[in-house]
């Protein structure tokens, strides 16, 4: 196999971008999706089926070298279909673990690392209980099939539970305590199929309605401590699940107080000593991350080609940043990109999809030596596009 | 257009490394080209069949936003018929200057430029009274169509005229004499459609046996002078051209030594005042050059993004070189790609070309933010793929 092929369940723009992260290193590519007009199919070859026909997935998987997805949602079932023919990386294992939320949080629990409260939900009963176990305000979430805010409502005081049972409650659910973080971040994690282990810079992350508006990384004012207490998160993940790609993990930064007893005439005072920083997970995704786009032009490797090299066994790249970085997604409409182009460092990624109210169209990622500069391109970025 | 199509006669290496740059802008493509197998093939719509057939290049330029191309060998009738339908850049008229090496040299002497002394050759005579004109050594090669050191043979005697003569003295020739240079440089240059220009810093090249190997970028030990100079140059010929695109100048450095006449006992004698450079034109390639390859990852903006940018008339992107980068040309065999991947900072582009002596297979970058430690990632690079 000079020019190995790399089969790709789902082909949006994450497959898009594996693919053109993927071509220099020689490898060609198949993509299996129901969508007749995905970004991944205008440069590859793609077969318009769903995952879950077994003559549809032996006809994807023949002659291939290895199989990646570029979305959590495949069928279990399909992967282990395939894993039973050829190489299937992350493996389906992980996939399992990642679709569900409680067998998600569970596992991270399990790890010894710290998640939100949270607490099963098959009944208005079980709801009932767990906003007592866990107090509001609470989210209500599906447990599986849940992306960019879809499949989950907010309780903020016991009389919405009625209301948000009776829309969620056709499917098995999980109610999640808030974590009264003081910022979100990601980790990006990658472990090749000879155990070679790599990470980059911690992300800080800005969400509105759900959805990823904006990265910054390496995240700012980030200790080597806090780097380091995520990347060990990332390295017990990879290792109890036999990772192999690209992983990401979201965290809550969290501001812990630490008090000690003062011995003055009132003995039981308590005066704060320190405030530190924790790291309290929130989610994974066993796949490359949309906090990671900003690799392709700001790290030295991108997460694209990482989880590429990984998947093959090739040795792992360099992960670390080049400059500074901010991550802007494109949503709902396409800006002109002569107005982006104009922006020294700015770089655009398109999708090829047709505009369409909440969905993603496209990043664009602005670089820049130092933090001040591009702390300047990005207002000057957001006055223009807004 | 939201998202244009863009038609590129050629379906090589270039080609393929246009669309990867294009694709993330959005754009969309289709190749013309007659070989089968050709590189840019893999990742977008590919016509097979030749570019001089009318009814081919109207199939091939319907509905397409602009045509371009990724060789200079396309005939300019071609050329010209898709520039009645739609806008083609480069100019025709730039392809028609760079493809006869006659026409090319006697551009640049019309410039005000320096080049390597020339002399026509239609015929036998024409070319003893050339070698007499020029002196030996000498090129003679033929005026079109010559490629990696094809199509020329060196004469070092008068008696090497009669043998080249045979070998070449079907085709229309010119003699070249040798230019005695300290180094080889290029320099690239874009120019949108709305008349915008940017530079590339200036590049180091070293060839062998008329095959580029490896790329010095930026170029070391460059004065802000020779790189104005460079810049000057390829200002005058872009100007000249009305080009649109990215044009890719090659150079030889030359020490010129000035002298004065000293005073003394003997009134002729001549003492050294300075050495400086000066730039000598080799010749130009209206299209994205092999020395830029570095550029995808050593500069702002691939040099591929900026052509692509020059031809919708998009703003041009920075120019400026991210830390120092070594190109290396990888040339009928493949690597082992564990083996390059394993050096921190390489990137490795394959063009996905069976392996063929004399063939370029792919290149690799190398890219670090010290010139020590690029020179030292080189020599462990050389000393494993050799």
């Amino acid at each position: 196999m000079v020019y190995p092929t790399i089969g790709i369940l789902g082909a949006g723009q994450l497959g898009r971008m594996l693919a053109l992260a993927g071509y220099p290193l020689g490898l060609r590519f198949r993509f299996l999706d129901p969508a007749l007009d995905a970004p991944a199919g205008h440069l590859a070859e793609h077969i318009h089926a769903g995952y879950e026909d077994t003559a549809t997935l032996e006809r994807f998987s023949a002659g291939l070298d290895a199989v990646t997805y570029e979305f959590e949602n495949v069928s279990v079932a399909a992967a282990h279909f395939l894993s039973e023919r050829l190489p299937v990386y992350p493996p389906p294992a992980a996939l399992e673990a990642a679709q569900d939320r409680l067998v998600e949080k569970t596992f991270f629990r399990n790890l010894g690392v710290a998640t939100a409260p949270f607490a099963i939900v098959d009944s208005q009963a079980d709801l009932e209980a767990a906003i007592l176990q866990i107090g509001l305000p609470a989210m209500l979430k599906t447990r599986r099939l849940g992306y960019d805010g879809k499949g989950q409502i907010i309780l903020r005081e016991s009389a919405d539970a009625a209301t948000a049972w009776a829309a969620l409650g056709d499917a098995p659910l999980i109610l999640e305590g808030f974590v009264p973080f003081e910022r979100e971040l990601s980790i990006l994690a990658a472990r090749s199929r000879n155990g070679e282990i790599a990470c980059f810079p911690l992300i800080e992350n800005h969400h509105r309605d759900g959805i990823l508006r904006l990265s910054l990384a390496p995240a700012p004012d980030i200790t080597p401590a806090l780097q380091s207490a995520a990347e060990h998160i990332a390295l017990r993940a990879l290792a109890a699940l036999d990772y192999v790609g690209v992983l990401a993990i979201e965290l809550f930064q969290v501001m812990s107080n630490e008090f000690q007893v003062t011995t003055g005439p009132n003995s039981s005072d308590l005066s704060l000593v320190t405030r530190h920083s924790s790291l309290v997970v929130n989610e994974m995704a066993p796949r490359v991350h949309n906090s990671g786009h900003w690799t392709i032009e700001g790290a030295e490797t991108s997460q694209f080609e990482q989880h590429l090299r990984a998947v093959l066994g090739l040795p792992l790249g360099a992960t670390a940043a080049r400059g500074f970085s901010a991550m802007v997604n494109l949503i709902g409409a396409l800006p002109d990109p002569a107005v982006v182009l104009a922006i020294s460092g700015a770089h655009l990624h398109l999708y090829g999809k047709q505009p369409r109210a909440g969905r993603k169209l496209g990043h664009i990622t602005l670089r820049a030596e130092h933090e001040d500069l591009l702390r300047a391109r990005l207002e000057q970025l957001q006055r223009m596009i807004q």
